[in-house]
């Protein structure tokens, strides 16, 4: 994926619309927990079991959950742009600090916060 | 950025720690939804002037800031691997829909929704 | 439950600190979408199931949700004290207009949003 | 407010529906979420100086101002009410807490939170 490319073909987006005066990081903080959540609702009253193939069983709701699921990478892509901050890189430190803090053999088939786990 | 390495990378994670079992697609959409609120969070007391500058002026700020970027990206990651959702391919065709839905004349300077434009 | 008095307290809480230049509505929606979440992220990992009785079998769970429900009615009333709006006034009006969207024979076991509901 | 009168409506509309069965605790609590998120939506490309006025400014904004902090309350009363939690109780105490987490003289004209402050 080039991330550098998407983020300069939505910087030209906002620019031809003069929309740059709205995508504080502020403003794009909330664009993006709002879209977050809109993902967030199409699985609302869904069990988690048919959470697993609802993108398969209707076209509508795969179509739906694409539409959520790009609206909320747009949105994260804006706002590191804005901001300066590599993605790619963020996500690879995360990764590895995340291995730090969730040792396999402490976090066995349990998902509690590391701050809360037992140790 | 190889995305699908990153959800290889992720999907061995959770399989290390028995945690795929937490990860149906209606709980990621919660982890995801939360983990975009983090990020508001941090910008919630700050202007919208300031928040061009929170990354710079704060290293704490901008680590903070990079670390929730990297969480809701990796949840987006193993939301869309779990459904078979091509993210790249979703982005793309979503660019291509805003650029109908907000032809460039209409849109001049004005953020409204599509669906709220006085046309 | 006298809200009036719970929102002069909370009035009082900020002015006394120095706090009513941070609360504008737009700052507000943000911090009571980021409590929201937080209460949200109690039950990400949770079962449903489990999710009836995580109150009644952990202290620590209990504390935790009470402590969230309050934070999110907190910001949720200093936003309307801020914006005049009478959330009891509110409230029974969306009861009125969801009994019209959603008459019981047409809603009945069937959780679909109205707009897409098939009829 | 009689909040428990809100909390019996709101349990006979879900019965008289067949809509207990959605409404786990865990349901509810991204229902909530989306809810809140709904109401950041209206306030995301409006100014902070904007936000203070745009309920008088506009009968629109106003109405779906007010519709959505219905929902939020809506879902928060329901979860509350099927986890047994008193809400009035729940907020008088987090005041409360508060009061002893952030002291006057402490605090003033400074929202850092309380984890966060330089002592």
């Amino acid at each position: 994926m080039d991330i550098k490319d998407i983020q300069l073909k939505l910087r030209n987006f906002a620019a031809d619309r003069d929309w740059e005066k709205f995508h504080s990081p502020k403003n794009l903080s909330m664009a993006l927990a709002a879209e977050a959540a809109e993902l967030l609702e199409i699985f609302q009253w869904v069990s988690e079991e048919k959470s697993y193939t609802i993108a398969k069983d209707s076209k509508e709701d795969l179509l739906a959950i694409q539409e959520e699921i790009a609206d909320v990478f747009i949105y994260l892509a804006r706002l590191a742009d804005k901001l300066d901050i590599d993605i790619e890189a963020a996500v690879h430190e995360k990764i590895r600090l995340n291995a730090e803090k969730y040792p396999v053999d402490l976090s066995n088939g349990n998902a509690t916060k590391y701050n809360r786990r037992i140790t």
